[in-house]
């Protein structure tokens, strides 16, 4: 049986639970219960996966900083740089006349990940940082 | 039929995916698949329905705070006693020689109790506080 | 010096920036901007500490569930006595015909809380919990 | 006097406090206690300013889908062509055998950079999505 093979079981639900699912599904926009019921189960294992410093996982950093601070722009590609082999890609946008939007995709363990974007969003000039760490294991 | 009568139909889930669903489902100790899967649906919908501010809420407020700190026991009792209404108990716990947990449940709209727990937070004393909002509704 | 005594020095903050954050501690109900900031670096230091498992916790668990459920208030007793070192109170409110809430105030390291909590939402007929920890080696 | 301008003031903070500030300082590389407090000060600023629908913010949607799901990067595409007032850029990066990540920028009213993101993330096909929300109006 191949690992994408479906697999098909029954499930019990209260009558007026699933009720309001079906109207969640149908907000969200959801073809099927199963599609549904999937995404939660993948959004879960992510969730206990990223908890685990050593998991294989996919980074998105997002950095929002003022590009008139001197230096930061040096300072940020050579981070990158000492870490390429964990950055795959970068995204620049220019957001209004002082902001500019970084996002940096990265690849690695998640202790990793999580330790440059540490690094990124002290430096003097970034104003804002998030990241959203995936665990490619459990999808 | 009854609104906490059992709805039985398939759900169709890839091999790889149901699999690891199982050892998740082992670890958190569930029983079967529809208990795992109805939590899983629950805390959707609850994560959804708190984002309304009018929704009917349940609120476990956490606050904890200085008891050396002049004044503020009379403050928070003060407080509490205008909210009379939306709060229900109050349970109050000695940590160590300084800090003392206070927990008070609250019941009202989502936004009645994210404002009264705001209000109970930037108190001077009140060294950290969260707030947990359940809405029952979807239950 | 007392661990309590303060420590007096000056901060330098953009103009913009200093002033939407005193509307933010108006709009908060904060004394002072040195209160205010003093919660805003007690969060960041609890989210920090609390990563550690081993670290010195306190945990506000709320479990809501169907009272209608036969066995599962037994298994809600048993298990907490099984870890009456850690369970340092309940409180117990009834929220309408079907549903209880049950607040449980735990001490100990933050990964015995955690692993608890799991156990008490994994039970038939626990419909939402969710889990508040601080450590109080921050405050 | 220029909005970047800085405003200095003092400060008062508890000697074990600002003890610990310094040190986590010191784990996330800030250069001074201005820094790390304006940091604190903006995430929480941006962390109420998303709450508003209307707010102008950017989104940094990520999705990690299957390409081997017909159709799915028809949709996609579909979906973003109607978008395109929101969408800024987009970059795709091939994960393993299976696994896509797409990571979509978008600019308009944090209201419809969720409406957009939940109806991407509920394509067959998408088995992750996560979504960062910044405020510039805050930074």
């Amino acid at each position: 049986m191949s690992r994408h093979s479906l697999v098909r079981f029954g499930v019990s639900i209260e009558h007026d639970l699933i009720n309001k699912f079906d109207r969640y599904i149908g907000r969200a926009g959801y073809g099927t219960r199963s599609e549904a019921l999937r995404d939660l189960i993948r959004a879960k294992l992510v969730e206990e996966g990223i908890q685990d410093p050593k998991a294989a996982a996919t980074g998105v950093l997002s950095l929002v900083y003022d590009h008139h601070q001197r230096e930061l722009e040096d300072h940020l590609t050579g981070l990158q740089h000492d870490h390429h082999e964990q950055i795959i890609s970068t995204t620049h946008v220019h957001l209004d006349h002082h902001n500019c939007l970084e996002v940096i995709l990265l690849k690695g363990s998640a202790g990793e990940i999580r330790d440059i974007g540490a690094a990124l969003a002290s430096f003097k000039g970034v104003k804002h940082s998030s990241l959203n760490l995936t665990t490619t294991r459990e999808l």
